[in-house]
């Protein structure tokens, strides 16, 4: 590490006020009435860097834009050729929004930059802070644009996806704020990720985890994958309830409560194995062409999601269901028709940096556990792109995509304060 | 038993030729080019009401009508003032329905009077025939409407009920077929269950049972009552499904799927105790308004119907889906709201009743077992006004209210044989 000194050199007290400030004006100037709005390649994404851009210059720091019009802080290090390390999350939000989810993270890398410039710490690599642009999908009804970008990941269908409130194309929006469209469009790599040692990511945990747990950190060992099945079929018979008697039944909503059963005591064993996975059912529906109360029912259809945070566990228990709606199909005279999985790969983030987020919360005394992350974020970009990528989540009391989600400031500094030492921590 | 030899004369051979006549004369005025359709009121139910009339004439039996114009064909007893002996049931069939789906209980009774006419017996009891009008619901939604009349149970409301087809009132149809619409209005008792001794119904299963079993006919123990909530609803909280781990989820889909399943378990164990119930879920479905793939379903509704041949089953099986309701809605945090309950009485049949038909089989060297019926009949209507009242069922391929429908003509003949028996076996 570059300065061993420094999680106790950390100016806690005199960074407050700066993320105070920062987390109020964000506030003040993207409130819509209820929660906070910034739009994806939006005029308040675009104060919002503003102000980010402002602070850093204000505090000696390089402030420009990406081609992709994300921006772009730079601390140079003293082997300015090396790969540099990064660090940064996003500055959109959903409509009525909260003001953390994707803020928190921006404004804890400029403060970690901030405070190696106050502390007079010129570290070895050169380090970014990337406050990435376009980050929610509801605006295009597609995620982390400005990732996907950096990384030649958008294709031309991509760029005439139309806003969900008004039908413009995202390829205006982009050039609105002065994009390279031509070369997102050619799929160009804006970035490349051999001149990205890592790819540190705090953001707010979407879930109820560390609130349960009493802990202020966690430290993220994957971004879950999903695996979905949008529609599942069951195809039993229909019959005449009274007339028909439990042993010449083929019940489509019995055998499908069945399978939930029986996957949801395989979810139960495999998290007691220490396996990390989700699986949720999110719809469920008999025909109402045909469905009646006095009908056995003939047809019913539900959904499958598993989320997993690698691909073993998740291909492995889309097997297992398979296998049991084989299983139960025999035994209960039905047949279980499986439209396409989608699927979309887990990103495990790197071995070495989830040690050494753990290593630093240790010796700055503060508690965290290892979680994985439910949600997607930017982060799986860079993990995809071959970045050794970490990131770190901090407390959040009521879920986020909401005015009510609630961050601690002393919870963020934590986080901030293991993040600046990590900046620091690379080979 | 007035006849002691009865079951030996029955002369099998002499009555197939007019059942199998007078069956395909039912089928060939009231086929619909898919399947036969006897109307609840309607022209041909009432030329079904003529055939079997005219052919009861030809046999010396006095066949006139009540003031519901249901048909009486009267056999008269040697003690005319003693309470007579009923058999019957209804002509009238749903839509595209099957030809044997009530009118085999009317061509059976008949085939008993015209049999005890061949063999010259004169009974002790006055036997009468009922061919009921107004059995299926499916036209007014209302079932059994002459039965219902004959006990002065209509309600001015359900003479306005609009024929489903048409929306002509039902008091209309009843004008146009000669009933005493004042009368039935007033709810005035067009029968006396004191002059009825017993009402004895043939009708074929409308389920599956006695073709699994290979038996030709069966005893019906008692007519299931139900027990219907249209609609529960089942409160848990919706989640981000990737966000949120298995321990703090409250998913309404998995809780009703543990509830029915923890039911099914139920009426298995009750089934193996010995007790007749059926249990179905023929509706369930998560709100369309709200559900996705990825969000842990925070509501759901379903459907329960309960049928059992007596009370005490029905409420003890609905208490305990209560109860397990309740654990449930503790154990994982969810709330189940049940709708008012909706309740159908049962209708048991009478034990010596039940005793006497399965001599009868025995005596005959006709295979047959006890079963309960889970469809409702005319025969209920008796049995509730305090009538002491039996069923004979008929083995049937394929169910019923469908154009495949199948009674094998030599099934028919065994439980008319049985009939004929018992109509002469009253005390």
């Amino acid at each position: 590490m570059d300065s061993p000194g420094l999680l106790e050199r950390f100016p806690d007290d005199a960074l407050r006020p700066l993320a105070t400030e920062l987390f109020a004006e964000l506030r003040r100037m993207s409130f819509d009435g209820v929660g906070v709005t910034r739009e994806s390649f939006g005029p308040l994404e675009s104060a919002a860097q503003e102000l980010i851009a402002r602070t850093a210059a204000q505090h000696d720091l390089l402030a420009e834009h990406d081609r992709a019009r994300n921006l772009v802080i730079t601390l140079p290090g003293r082997e300015a050729d090396r790969p540099f390390i990064a660090t940064g999350s996003h500055l959109d939000s959903v409509p009525r929004g909260g003001n953390y989810d994707g803020a928190a993270g921006v404004v804890s890398g400029l403060l970690a930059l901030v405070c190696l410039r106050r502390l007079g710490i010129q570290p070895a690599r050169t380090i970014k802070l990337y406050a990435l642009r376009g980050e929610e999908s509801c605006w295009y009804g597609k995620s982390w644009i400005g990732s996907h970008a950096l990384f030649g990941l958008l294709r031309e269908t991509d760029l005439v996806r139309p806003r969900f409130d008004n039908g413009r194309f995202l390829r205006d929006y982009l050039e609105d704020v002065g994009a390279d469209v031509p070369a997102i469009a050619r799929g160009e790599k804006l970035l490349s990720p051999q001149s990205v040692a890592a790819f540190l990511e705090v953001h707010i945990e979407q879930g109820p985890v560390l609130e349960a747990r009493g802990l202020p950190v966690g430290v993220v060992t994957g971004i879950y994958g999903n695996l979905r099945h949008m529609n599942i079929i069951c195809r039993g018979q229909a019959a005449h309830a009274g007339a028909t008697p439990r042993f010449l039944r083929h019940d489509a909503v019995v055998a499908i409560a069945e399978l939930i059963m029986r996957m949801d005591a395989h979810w139960k064993r495999w998290l007691d194995e220490g396996r990390q996975l989700v699986i949720t059912h999110g719809i469920i529906a008999t025909n109402p062409q045909e469905h009646a109360v006095s009908r056995v029912p003939g047809e019913a259809r539900f959904s499958v999601e598993i989320r997993a945070d690698n691909h073993e566990t998740l291909s492995g228990f889309h097997d297992l269901l398979q296998a049991e709606a084989q299983a139960l199909g025999v035994a209960r005279g039905v047949a279980f028709l499986f439209d396409e999985a989608i699927i979309n790969r887990p990103a495990p983030m790197d071995a070495q940096w989830i040690s050494r987020l753990e290593n630093l919360c240790e010796q700055a005394g503060i508690a965290q556990m290892r979680l994985a992350s439910g949600a997607g974020h930017d982060a799986a970009v860079f993990a995809h792109s071959g970045i050794p990528t970490a990131m770190l989540f901090i407390r959040n009391a009521h879920g986020s995509h909401n005015p009510d989600e609630h961050m601690e400031i002393a919870d963020f500094l934590a986080a901030t304060r293991v993040l600046t030492a990590a900046l620091l921590a690379a080979d």
